[in-house]
C-alpha cells in the first residue's frame, strides 16, 4: 500500500496525473480527468465518471487535494488547490469551487453549484443543483439546500449563501432563500425567507433572534461570538488570517 | 472500462445475466440474482448479497435499469424494468417496486416495503421496513419514513404515500401516517396525522394549509401548481402523459 | 467468494487477524488492525485507515462481530465483542465501544466518542466528536448528536446520552444537551436543553410532555410502552433479560 499508484487501481491512460499523484487500490480514474500535482486519492475511489450532461468538460482537481476512500466525482466539475474531502462523497457535473475547500463524509453535490474558497462542510450535507454558496462559509451535518419551489418543477430556483455565512446542523434551507454574508442559522431551522446580513434566525419557521454579534462565548459571555473570523482560526494560512484582523478587528 | 463485464468484476457463474448486460469493475455479484436484458451496472457495487431474510428468493432486476456505483442490493428484491439508481444506494430484501422507479443517491430502503412504478427520489430518503409507496410519488432529500410508533418495539406500523404524493425535503413522516393521494407535505414538516388527499401540509407539527391546488406557481400565480401531472412531464413517457391529459386535465 | 480471505481483498501482513476470520472481495486492511476471533468483514471495506490523530492505536474489533460492505474505520478505536454494523458505515479514531453494539447504514462517528454496550442504531446517524452515549441507547435515523455551541468554533461540547435513552429519527440534539437514563425524545425534535431522566419530550424546541412511563401501546394503551425493557428483547442476550426483570420489574 506504498505504491504511488496501486497496482489494483484501474487508471486510463488517457487521464493527466500531475507529479506524485497518490491512487489508493481498487480507485477508477476514467479518461477525461486532470489531477494536478501532490494529489492523494485514496481507495475505491471513482474520479471522472462520464455523463452526457458535462458536455465534454473534464474534471479538474487543484494541486495538494485529498480525496479519501469511496469519493465520486463525475467528469464535468473543476476544484481549486488543495480540496479535503471525507470518505465517500458524491460530487455531479459542473460543480466549480475555489481553493482549499473541505467536503464531509457523505456530501452530496448534485452539480450546477458554485462554491468560494476556504468554504467547509464537515460531514452529509446535501447541495442541490443551482446553489451558489460563497467563500468561508460553514455548513453542518444533516443540511439541506432545495431548489424546487413546486416539487417537482422546473426551472429550479437554487439557495445563496454569501461569504461567512454559518449554516448550523439539521437545518432546511427552502428553493431561492438567500443567507445573508456573516448570518448565522441555528440548528434544526428551516430557513423559509432571506436571512439578513449578519443576523442570527432560529425555529422552524425560522425567525430573526438578535443580530449574530450579540451572542457571546459560551462560558465568556462578554466576548462576542461572531464575526466567527475574530476568534477561529484552525486550518486557514496565515494571510488569510492577516486579511481578517484587518477586515474585522483584532482577534477577540 | 469499454469491455462488457469488467475483468475486475466477480461474477458469480450461478447468476442470470440478460443480454447486454454491462459490470463495471469491481462489483460483485452473488448467486441469487437475475438481471434483465441492456442492465448496467456501474462499478464496485454489490449485488445479491446473502440473507436469509429473503428466504431464497432472488434479486431481480428489469431490463435497461442503471444501477451507479457502490449500490448495495441484497438478494429476495424485485424492480421493474427501466429500474435507475443515484450512487452508492442500498436496498434490503423484500422490496417490491413497478417500472420506472428512481432511487437516488445515498437512499436507503430497508426492505419489506412496496414502491409503484414511476416513483422518484432524487436522492437520500430512509425508507423504513414496512413502507407502502404508490405510484408517482415524489420524496426529496433528507426525508425518512419511520415505522415504530413506540421504539423500540414490535410489530412495527409502516408509512403510506399514495399515489402522486410529494414529499419536499427534510421531512419526518411518524409511524402509520398516510399521506392521501395528490396531497404535498412543505419541506422540513413532521407529519404527525394523516394528511387528506390533495391537501398542502407543513410545520411541525404538519397542519392542512389549503388544497395544493390552490398553489399557484411563483412567477406566474394564476396558474395551479398542483396537481403537478399538468405541468411536469420530464422523463415519464408519451403513453402516461397522455394518459394524465384525460385524467387531470390538459397541460397548464 | 467462499474462501476465508477473498483474493482479491489486500490485507497488511502486519495486521492481526485471528482464528475463522472471513475478509470479502476488494476490502482494504492496513497495518494496525486487531480482529478477533469469528469476525467477518464484507467486500469493499477500508479497516485501520492510517491518521495521525489515532496517535499510534490500532483499530480492535472483537469477536465474532460483522462488519458490513464499503464500512470504513480508521486506526485507533476499539469495539467489544459482537459488534454489528450496516453497510457503509464511517467510524474514525478513538472511538470507544462496548460489546454488540449496532451500527446502522450509512452511520458517521466522528471519533472522540464513547458508546456503551448493546446501543442501537439502526441506521444514518451523525455522532460528532466529543459524543458520550450510554449503553441500551436506542438512536434512530436522520438525527445528529452536535458539539459546537458557536459554530466554528472551539472546544467542542459533545452531547450526553445516558443509559436506555431512546432518541427517535430524525432529531437534533444540541451542543452539550444531556439526554436522561431512560428518556424518550420524539421523531423530529430539536433538543435545546437537559432531558430530564424517565420523561418523554418533543417538539422544536423539544419540549417535557409527561414522564415516558405514561405513554401506552398503541394498540393495548394500558400497557405502559416504557420502561421498555420490560417489553422488547429482541437480539438480547438472556442474561441482560433476566437482569431487566429484577431491575424493571417483570415483562408486560
Amino acid at each position: 500500500m506504498d505504491r504511488l499508484i496501486a497496482e489494483t487501481a484501474v487508471v486510463s491512460p488517457r487521464a493527466t496525473l500531475g507529479v506524485n499523484v497518490r491512487v489508493g487500490d481498487f480507485t477508477v480514474i476514467y479518461d477525461n480527468v486532470i489531477l494536478g500535482d501532490e494529489v492523494t486519492v485514496e481507495s475505491h475511489c471513482v474520479l471522472g465518471k462520464p455523463t452526457p450532461l458535462a458536455e465534454g468538460e473534464p474534471l479538474r482537481i487543484g494541486d495538494r487535494s485529498l480525496i479519501r476512500s469511496q469519493s465520486v466525482f463525475y467528469e464535468g466539475s473543476r476544484f481549486g488547490e488543495a480540496l479535503r474531502t471525507g470518505d465517500r462523497v458524491t460530487v455531479r457535473e459542473k460543480t466549480v469551487a475555489g481553493r482549499e475547500v473541505v467536503i464531509g463524509t457523505l456530501s452530496d453535490i448534485q452539480g450546477n453549484a458554485t462554491i468560494g474558497a476556504y468554504t467547509r462542510s464537515p460531514s452529509n450535507v446535501h447541495i442541490a443543483q443551482g446553489s451558489r454558496i460563497g467563500s468561508f462559509v460553514m455548513i453542518y451535518p444533516f443540511t439541506v439546500l432545495t431548489n424546487d419551489p413546486r416539487p417537482p418543477s422546473e426551472p429550479i430556483r437554487g439557495v445563496t449563501i454569501e461569504d461567512y455565512g454559518v449554516i448550523a446542523a439539521h437545518v432546511c434551507l427552502l428553493p431561492g432563500v438567500t443567507v445573508g454574508k456573516q448570518a448565522v442559522v441555528g440548528a434544526g431551522s428551516v430557513v423559509t425567507r432571506d436571512v439578513p446580513p449578519g443576523m442570527l434566525v432560529s425555529g422552524n419557521p425560522a425567525r430573526v433572534i438578535c443580530p449574530a454579534e450579540k451572542l457571546g462565548m459560551p462560558d465568556q459571555p462578554w466576548i462576542p461570538a461572531y464575526p466567527w473570523m475574530r476568534r477561529f482560526h484552525r486550518g486557514f494560512p496565515e494571510e488569510v488570517i492577516r486579511r481578517w484582523a484587518e477586515e474585522f478587528g483584532p482577534p477577540s
